[in-house]
This record gives structure tokens, C-alpha cells and sequence, in this order.
């Protein structure tokens, strides 16, 4: 019999699970810090709120549930796996809009599911870590959600991250600047957003062959690389290469898409009051795959990771498509398991996340022995000390043996001279030393020892 | 466009959500007293490691997920969405034995989907809270299960609960005692659980129609009537009636099941020096539906529920099924969703669970004031305030309105004329009071006002 997980998926193991618990504590701790409340979806939802969401790519992603009942003789699917956090976002917001303030600002963790090739770092579960503002177009949310997410990166121990910060506005304007036709904007989009893999011969044969003229491209690409060069002469002084990034797009554009490029120059601003200050870069070639951006977009990268930890931007029609209205929206997503990846590579998780199940194992003198090992038990867990009962009579060096091996500090030994005297042998593993002590003074002894 | 959540899953909105986390932050804080580990196994297993394990109203319940690519066509399924968390559980152990600690005990807070009629308090996506404690078959691991879960429900504010206690191997003995061929074993259990639902008289007609003989299901059924009338007269005495019971259970079972009996006795002895020592009640008729118990099972019970806040038992053979060999193991598990109706109706959640999204509302005086606003928020952020910056320069009426709309105590206004002072005026909302203090001071202030 297969006792592993289904392919793609992953068992997290105790020392996992606190890993991962950490980082969602510490974002969710941050993200509160930042007025933003928690909201749960369904992990199953509808298969048409799904379904056109994601363009072609993505709807063959999604993992399709059985009908239940003739579902099995007609194959036919009625529900779906969550494919993200923001499309269930969008619903929540048009069915509960009454409800929900103005300005609604949620974060989510939680699980999604998509039926991709599983491959190194690529998993067919994985959380999401979403944060999103609701109700506003003001590019004071924008300099909150980059600020939130640099607080979160800075809080986990980052210390040196790229925020990558471009336009859909002022995308659309180097498109007209450079000349491609309107119906070819997506396509070149698509091609764009592969610089960072293929380089710029490769999109130029991209854009060549999806019939993109050759002349705008050329000076499209001419633009991006120098802007990269402007980048790499510009070194750690982002303030710097920012305003001249805004020069040259003005220069550029010569006052096509002027409210875009005023945004983008508003974000930079702003976010210079936030932590995310010194690490948003503008970049002009970030493109982003997704269909429903309208404003501003957004990835987070970090040195040695291919791929980005999260990215975002502005969505300002997705709940319309719920809802009938537009309501504008902005959000951050951050990807739990690239932010663990990377921390378990560089060591970054805190020294003292706790490894052991316990702070003090008590060990059991024989059957008769067990009434005042759970009394102890019971005494010490209702004083905060997690506490191991070792459930057999076994040989006492057995259980030490075992209590050593579980890497559990202390040990307590009650024999029946210990018994007789009213006391508790409490031994450090440590270091060997052992002392009798009244069972009342077993937490303080334990906690004393104990950094929590 | 429907907008609703799919049928018989929930969305939570930011209240729902809080409650949920502060009932699974105290149920993990125990378990981890307890010297629990946490486990999380993916949403979705192989379709074979779940079949066949929960009978075949089980099967019939499980959601089922199409295979990717053929599936769309054939309407093949090869996974399925968790049906519960022990199966999954025993797949772990098996998969990952050696790495495991002998005694591997773990809780594991997920939810788990079954493809239900729904209807009020039943729902299709629902957390269960299991906790179970893997290789050993000493009693001390079933005295510890119910001291952890009374301590759960102590912690959560519930003080008058019961905990039926009761032994498959005395149910057995009992079964064997009324003359009940063995062959009809599994049949007369399915129908005695349902005692509490359809009454004695139903159960005898069931039984009969079974072809269990009458003159020993009445015998049975006389033997459960007398242990009622005896807990009825024993009110709050329950250790007493345990003594009663199991002086009845002996003198009924003339000998036989002896080990089970003992075993059933070292529970209610053990338990005594635990927090559910005065909550466990033997029941000899309690049969729980499952049918991989093999030991002591338990179900717990308060006054105002139909049905159990959560039950378990021994189940030393489940996980055989995965690993080809036999290693015991024991769990309870806790529902999620009835802890917290019952919570909701008796108004039992703290009162100091936040509700507010934020401490303090930053106005926007204009939009050229919005970087001191994000510099004084991100100032107050690291201080651990929670602050909310107003997205927009409305005027500032509608914006305090906002923040009192919101429940956020303080809101901070900063114009020109507290600009060119170098100070803040904060309100406090529910007095009405304002002053101007330094923007160093505003943390201090707020702190100072609020419990957290």
C-alpha cells in the first residue's frame, strides 16, 4: 500500500509545522498591525466562480470536484478546488458588501490547489499569504501594502529585497510610444513578461513572431536596457535611480498616460515614509502574468531565489465581475512556502522555536506510581510547563534514554523513596545534575532553566 | 452571478475568524501542556488511501476530485478531498515510522469534507481537532487524552460537561453475556448506538428485526436500564456510580472480558488525578459509530447539544492497515464547529477578543499630509500599536465618523496648525476627549487606554 502524500502534496512534520506557524504568526501579527482583519473562504467554491477567472492556463489548473451522486456515471464536475485568495476575495466582497466597511481591508493564509506539473519548489498545495484593501483609489493603500509586506520581510529577518514596481497605465503608454497596435498589447505583454528568463533576444522573437513591428520593439527593448544599465550604475541608491527611472518614462511617454505615471511617481513618494522606503525600484519591463491588473504591480525579490517571494498590484474590475459595480482593489500576495525555502536555506529561523514536545518528561516508577505522575502532570501543565507523561513502567535508564532522545531538558524521577520523602528527583539532561526538590517546586525549577 | 458561498461551506468573515482562532490557539496551547506535536497532512489524499476505511456510507460520503487532463472525458477520480483526520494519520505513521518518536503523539486542527446532506449545524467543510497519542498500550495514554481534553473544555469556560466512558472489549462481554451469537456482534452494535435517538423499545424492534434473540437483548437492554436509573440517582456522585457500574459490569459479565473490565477500571482510576476526574461517567451502552475501535471509547457530552462535542477511542489496529503491522494507538477529537455554537449561545467568548481592526485612525488633513501620516503610523506600528490610515483627504467629519463606525478608540488628526507645532490632537471617541501631545507621546497615550 502507497503510504506517502498524493503527488505534489507534502506531510509537514512537527519541526515543519512550527516553522510554518512562525512565519504565519509573524505575517498575520504585522498585517493586524496595519488595521487589516482575517477572512476564511471555503476551500471548495462553485466551479463557474472559478471558471474565466484566470484565462485559459489557469482554468486547466483547476482541480474539478465529482458531482456527488450521478457525478460518478457522467463525470461531470460541479464544485472546485481554490485556485487563489483573490477571485474568492472578489466574491466575498459582492455578496457581503452591505456588510462589510468602506473600506475593507482583509489578509488571508490559507491553503490553494493547482493541478501544475509538481516539480522542485512547486507544489499542487501550497498557502498564499494575501493582504488586500478594498473600496479605495487613493495610492495611499499601494504605499500601505508594499509598507506591510516590507514590514513583514524586515520582522521574518530580510534585510536586503527588491520591491519591483511598475504601471499597467504606463506599460500601455511604452506600448503606444513604441508603436504596437492596441489589439497586440496583450500579446506583448505576455512576451515582456518573460525578459527575466529569455532575455531580450529571445522577446524580440517573441514579439516578431506575434507580429509585433520590429522598429517599436527594438526601441521598447533599447529603453529597458537602459534603464537595467541605470540600475546597475545606480547601486544601492534607489532614490536616485527612481527619479531618473521617472524622467526617462516621461521623456518617453511625452504626456501619453500622464495619470499613470503621476501614480507611479506618487507611489514612490509615499512609500518613502513607509519601510518598504529604501527597496521599491521601479522597473518598466515588470509586466506580471495575471490578466486583471488595471494600476499599479508589484514583485518582491531576493537575491539568491529565481522566481519572486510575492508580487500584487491594483485590480480595480475583478468584483465587478460579481458585483455588476467596479469597486477598486489593491492587494499583496506573499508565497509561504518560497519565504520558508529560503529561510531554511540562509538558517533564519529564531534559535529558540521550541524542538522538544516537552520541558520536562516525567518518568513512571512502576504501574502504581501513574496516579501521582498525572497529579504532578497535572499540577505543572496548569503552571504553563508542557509536560511529558512517559505511559509505560519501563526500565527507569530506558525512559531517561528516551527522554534524552526527545530531546526533552529535564527529567522527574519519583521512586518510592522519593515518594516516601514527598519529593521529586528532577535531573537536567544537560548536565547531568540531579536534585530532590518538593513537587511545588518542580515548575519554578523547570521554568527558571527554561528560556520561553 | 451567484456570490454565496458553495452549498454547505461557510465563508468567515474577520469576527467568525477571530472566534475560530482564539478556540484553536487554546486547544493547541493544551495539547502542546500535554506534550502534543503539531501535524498537518494535505487537504487532498489518493483516492485508495481513504476508500474503504470509514464503511460504506463513509465511501459514499467522500468527495471525489477528477483525474487532470482524461478525467474531463472518462470522469476517472484519483484523489479525494480528507474525510477525517485519523486515517491520514495512520497513513503518516506507517510512512514515516522511523523517523517518528516510539511514543509519536500529535494534535492536528484541519478541516475535513464530506459530501452530506446540509442542513443546520451540519456542514460540508468543518474542522475537527484531533488528538491522538501512537505506541503504547498502556492506559496512561487513555487517562491523558481526557485530561487534555478537559482541559480544553475548562480553559474554553465550559465547567459542567460529560465524558461517557465505555470499552468495545466490555461491549463485547456484554454482547457475549446476552446470549448474542457473534456473528451478530457488529449488528447489535449499530443498533444500540442509537439508543439515546430512538429509545429502548426502538432498539429491541431493531435488534429483533436483526435476529438478535429477545430473551438476551432484553436481558441487555434491562442491564442498560438499571445503569440509567442508577446514574440518576447518583446526580453528582460520579465516582461513586462508576464504583456501582463496574461492580454491575463484573457481576454481569461472571468472568469473561476480564482484561477489558480492568482495563475500563484503570481509566476511571487514573482519571481521577486528572482535570476530567470528576466529568467521567462509565456507559456501558455508549457504542460509537466507527468500526475501527477496539478498545475504550469515549464521547463528550453537554447539557444543551444534541450529539457530542467530540469523542474517540482506541484503535490499535487502523494503523496495520497501511504498515502491515499492528502498532496501538488512541485519539480524541474535537469538533471545531459545535464548540463554538455552543460557545456563541452561552456567550462564553472573552470579552477582550478584539473587535476594533485597529487602536487609533490616522486622518488624512490633505494629500500633501499623507508621508507624515504613514511616518507617524509606521513609528506607532513598531511600537505595536494597530493603526489604520485613512485612505482618502475626506473631510475630516466623515472620516471620524468612519473610525466610529469602525469601533477604533482613538483617531489622530494632524493639520496644519498641529503640523507647524510639531504635535498630534488625538480623540478619544467614546469620551470625546481630545489633547495635543507630541507624536512621540501618541503610542504611550493609546497604550495607556487600551487593554490588551
Amino acid at each position: 500500500m502507497n503510504t506517502g502524500p498524493a503527488r505534489g502534496m507534502r506531510d509537514f512534520l512537527p519541526e515543519d509545522v512550527r516553522r510554518r506557524q512562525y512565519v504565519i504568526d509573524v505575517i498575520a501579527g504585522v498585517y493586524q498591525r496595519y488595521g487589516f482583519e482575517p477572512l476564511e473562504t471555503p476551500s471548495v467554491e462553485n466551479i463557474e466562480t472559478l471558471l474565466g477567472k484566470y484565462g485559459e492556463e489557469g482554468d486547466r489548473l483547476i482541480f474539478k470536484i465529482l458531482k456527488r451522486g450521478e457525478g460518478a456515471e457522467t463525470g461531470q464536475a460541479d464544485l472546485a478546488l481554490r485556485y487563489d485568495l483573490t477571485v474568492p476575495l472578489a466574491r466575498v466582497v459582492a455578496e457581503y458588501r452591505a456588510r462589510l466597511p468602506k473600506f475593507f481591508k482583509r489578509f488571508q493564509v490559507q491553503p490553494v490547489w493547482r493541478a501544475d506539473r509538481p516539480q522542485k519548489g512547486r507544489f499542487r498545495e501550497f498557502y498564499q499569504c494575501d493582504v488586500d484593501a478594498i473600496g479605495s483609489t487613493s495610492m495611499v493603500v499601494e504605499a500601505e501594502l508594499l509598507g506591510a509586506a516590507g514590514d513583514v520581510l524586515s520582522a521574518l529577518g530580510f534585510t536586503s529585497y527588491t520591491m519591483r514596481l511598475n504601471h499597467r497605465g504606463v506599460l500601455a503608454g511604452l506600448l503606444e510610444a513604441g508603436g504596437v497596435p492596441a489589439d497586440l498589447h496583450g500579446d506583448a505583454l505576455v512576451a515582456l513578461d518573460k525578459l527575466d528568463k529569455i532575455g531580450r533576444a529571445g522577446v524580440a522573437t517573441e514579439l516578431d513572431s506575434r507580429g509585433v513591428p520590429s522598429a517599436g520593439a527594438g526601441r521598447l527593448l533599447d529603453f529597458f536596457a537602459d534603464v537595467q544599465a541605470a540600475a546597475e550604475r545606480s547601486g544601492e541608491d534607489g532614490g536616485a535611480f527612481n527619479d531618473e527611472v521617472l524622467a526617462r518614462l516621461g521623456a518617453l511617454l511625452e504626456g501619453r498616460r500622464a495619470d499613470a505615471l503621476a501614480d507611479l511617481s506618487t507611489i514612490v513618494r509615499l512609500t518613502a515614509s513607509t519601510s518598504a522606503g529604501g527597496h521599491v525600484r521601479l522597473d518598466p519591463s515588470l509586466a506580471r502574468g495575471l490578466s486583471y491588473y488595471t494600476g499599479a504591480i508589484f514583485e518582491i525579490a531576493v537575491a539568491d531565489l529565481a522566481g519572486s517571494l510575492g508580487g500584487g498590484g491594483r485590480y480595480d474590475n475583478l468584483i465587478g465581475m460579481f458585483l455588476g459595480q467596479d469597486v477598486p482593489a489593491a492587494g499583496i500576495s506573499l508565497g509561504l512556502e518560497r519565504i520558508l525555502v529560503v529561510m531554511g536555506e540562509r538558517g533564519m529561523f529564531p534559535k529558540d522555536l521550541p524542538t522538544a514536545p516537552a520541558d520536562i518528561m516525567l518518568t513512571l516508577w512502576n504501574a502504581e506510581a501513574a496516579p501521582a505522575a498525572l497529579h504532578l502532570a497535572a499540577d505543572l501543565r496548569s503552571q504553563g510547563v508542557r509536560v511529558e507523561v512517559y505511559p509505560e513502567a519501563d526500565k527507569i535508564g530506558k525512559q531517561l534514554k528516551y527522554a534524552a532522545s526527545r530531546g526533552i531538558p529535564f527529567v522527574a524521577v519519583m521512586g518510592d523513596d522519593e515518594a516516601a520523602a514527598g519529593v521529586v528527583a528532577v535531573k537536567d539532561l544537560a548536565t547531568g545534575e540531579q536534585q530532590r526538590v518538593a513537587a511545588s517546586a518542580v515548575a519554578g525549577l523547570v521554568r527558571s532553566r527554561i528560556v520561553t
